[in-house]
C-alpha cells in the first residue's frame, strides 16, 4: 500500500512541468495562480462517490478517473469557458489495490491533458467507505463571453450539442450484467462510462457572443432546462419530434423494456450542452459547432413567456419540469 | 428528507447577498469571479472524512462545520493569505438527520462570515458511507507577500504561533469516554473539535515581509518541518525546552498514559502556524503578533544547513522527521 505522502509523489510526478498561471502547484499549503489580466475566473466541484455515481464493478479506472475530469470540464464549456487547472481530493477505501488507484490516477490525468487542464493540488485520505473523488475544476473566459443561465428570452430557439439518453441507456446495459448487450453496443456504454466534456465547443459558443443561456445536462433534460427556465424567468417548449436520441437507444430499450423518450428526457449524464440563441442567429451557430469542433447541433424547441418546460407533440402539451434525477429521490 | 435541490436552497439562501468580486455564486454550473488586479491566488482543497477525521459520536454539528470551514482557511493563512471564497462538496449518509446537517452548514457559514469568506458554491451528494466534506478555499495576497515552504534558510530562527499537542491532547479525551476528563479540561476538547485558523495573524505575518517560510501544523510539528526543510533544502534543529505546549497537557497526558512530548511533537491538527525568520526579525514578528491578533510566538528552533528535522536537548540531538500523522499509516 502506497503512504499518503507517496501517492502524493506520484500525483506530484506527473505535474511537474511548468504551466502558465502557476506559480506554485502542489507541494505548499495551496496552489498559487496568477490570474489572466481581463478574464473572469469560473469555478466547478463535482463529487464522485461510488455505488452512488458509479460501480467498480463494471467501471474501468482509467475511464473513472477520466470521467471524474470530464463532469468538471463540461461545467467550465457550459459557461463557454477555457478549463485551465484542476483540484482532486480522493478518499481511497481500505486494501484497494494501489495498481487500480494508479490506473484511476492515469486516466484522470491523461483527460486533464487532453484538454490543457493542469492539476496543482488536492488532498488524498483513507475511507473506511465509497470510494470518492471530489474535483474542483478552474477556468477563465474574457468579460462579455461567459454564458450563463440567466440569459435566456422568449422567443429564441433551444439548442443541444447532440444526442440525448446515451449515458442513461449506457447504464441501463451495464446494470443488466447482459455481456452481449454490452458488447453490440459499445458506444452506449462509453456515453455512461467516459462522457466527453464539449470543450472547445462551449468556448466557441460563448466567444460568438450568440448565446443567450447555456448549461450542461447532468440530471437530465428536463430538469437541467427547468433550471434554466428559473433562472432566466421563462418558459420552454420542446418539441418531442425534434429530440435528438443517441444511436440505437430505441433497440436498447425495447430489449431491456425501458422507455427510450423518458431515458432522452430524464435521463442524466450526458454532459451536452443546452443553449438558447435568437433565430437569426441558428444557422451561423449550426456552421460554427460543424466548423469547430465537428458537432451538430439540434434545435429543440423554443423560449416562452411564462414558466416551466413542456413537452410537444402529436397535438399535445404536457410538463416536464423537473422530472430528472435528483441525487436525494 | 431535504432533496438535493432543497438542500442547495438551503445553502443558497444564506449566500445571497452580493459580495465584492463575485459575479455568479451559487446557482449556475460555475461560480464566476472576477480576481482582484494586482493580486496572487491561493488555492486549497481538503477532504474531512467521519471516522477518519471525525466521529460524530462527539463531534457536535455545528464545531464540525466550522472545523471543515477553519481548516482550509488556515492553509490560506499558512501562505500569507486573505480567504475570500469556499466552495463544499458535501456527501450525506443516507437517513442523517435534517435538523443535524443544518447545523452542521450553520456551522460552516458562521465560521467562513467570521473570517469574511463568501460560501459560492458546491455540490451535495447522498452516500451509503461516511459523512464526507470537501472544502476548497480561494483566497489571495499581493505579489511578494506570499510566503512558500521553500525560502527558509540556514541560521534563521523557527517561531510557533501558539501552544501544541492541544488537539491531539482533546482527541484522546474525546475518545477515552471519560467525561470528568473532557469537563475538567474543555480548552483541549475544543482544540480538538474547534481549531482555530490563525487568520489574520497569517496575513499580517506575510505582509510585513520579514517571514522567509511558513505553513500550519495539520500533520504534526515533525512531519510538517520535515515538509519545510524538504522544500527549502536545509535541516532544523528544535530545541525541546523551548516547545510551547498546551496549558494541562502533561496531566491529561498522565492521567490518559500517553507521552505529553509525542502529542507536541507528534500531534496533528493544530493549525499553529510555524515560520521562519533572520533572528533580527523576531523582536518585531513578535510585537506584531501581538498587536494585530493577540498571539503569543514562540521562538522554538533554528534553521540549520543539511536536511532533516532534530530534537536538541538535554545534551542530546535525535531525527524526528516524519514521525507525525499519515493519513494511511
Amino acid at each position: 500500500m502506497l503512504s499518503e505522502f507517496e501517492l502524493i509523489e506520484y500525483i506530484a510526478a506527473g505535474t511537474r512541468r511548468p504551466a502558465p498561471g502557476v506559480v506554485v502547484g502542489i507541494g505548499d499549503d495551496c496552489a498559487v495562480l496568477q490570474p489572466t489580466a481581463g478574464m473572469l475566473q469560473l469555478v466547478s466541484t463535482d463529487a464522485l462517490i461510488e455505488s452512488v455515481h458509479f460501480d467498480r464493478g463494471w467501471h474501468p479506472p482509467e475511464l473513472l478517473g477520466a470521467k471524474a475530469a470530464s463532469v468538471n470540464i463540461s461545467d467550465i464549456a457550459a459557461m463557454g469557458g477555457i478549463p485551465r487547472y484542476a483540484f482532486l481530493a480522493l478518499g481511497l477505501p481500505v486494501g484497494i489495490a494501489q495498481e487500480w488507484v494508479k490506473l484511476l490516477l492515469d486516466g484522470f490525468m491523461a483527460k486533464l491533458a487532453e484538454h490543457g487542464v493542469v492539476l496543482i493540488g488536492g488532498d488524498t485520505v483513507r475511507t473506511p467507505g465509497p470510494l470518492m473523488l471530489t474535483v474542483t475544476v478552474i477556468g477563465e473566459a474574457p468579460h462579455g463571453e461567459v454564458c450563463y443561465r440567466s440569459g435566456a428570452r422568449p422567443g429564441e430557439v433551444v439548442l443541444v450539442s447532440g444526442p440525448l439518453g446515451g449515458a442513461a441507456a449506457g447504464l441501463a446495459i451495464c446494470r443488466s450484467g447482459d455481456h452481449a448487450l454490452a458488447e453490440r453496443y459499445p458506444d452506449l456504454v462509453l456515453a455512461h462510462l467516459d462522457p466527453a466534456a464539449k470543450n472547445p465547443l462551449g468556448r466557441e459558443l460563448g466567444r460568438s457572443g450568440l448565446v443567450s443561456a447555456m448549461l450542461d445536462t447532468s440530471d437530465g433534460l428536463a430538469t437541467d432546462l427547468a433550471h434554466l427556465c428559473r433562472r432566466s424567468g421563462v418558459g420552454i417548449e420542446i418539441n418531442a419530434a425534434s429530440l435528438p436520441m443517441a444511436k440505437d437507444l430505441a433497440a436498447v430499450a425495447a430489449a431491456l423494456g425501458e422507455d427510450s423518450l423518458a431515458w432522452t428526457l430524464r435521463g442524466g449524464e450526458d454532459y451536452q450542452l443546452v443553449f438558447t440563441a435568437a433565430p437569426d442567429a441558428v444557422a451561423g451557430l449550426v456552421r460554427l459547432a460543424n466548423d469547430c469542433c465537428g458537432h451538430t447541433l439540434f434545435p429543440v424547441g423554443r423560449v416562452i413567456a411564462g414558466a416551466g418546460v413542456f413537452l410537444c407533440g402529436d397535438g399535445a402539451r404536457r410538463e416536464i419540469s423537473m422530472q430528472g434525477y435528483d441525487h436525494f429521490g
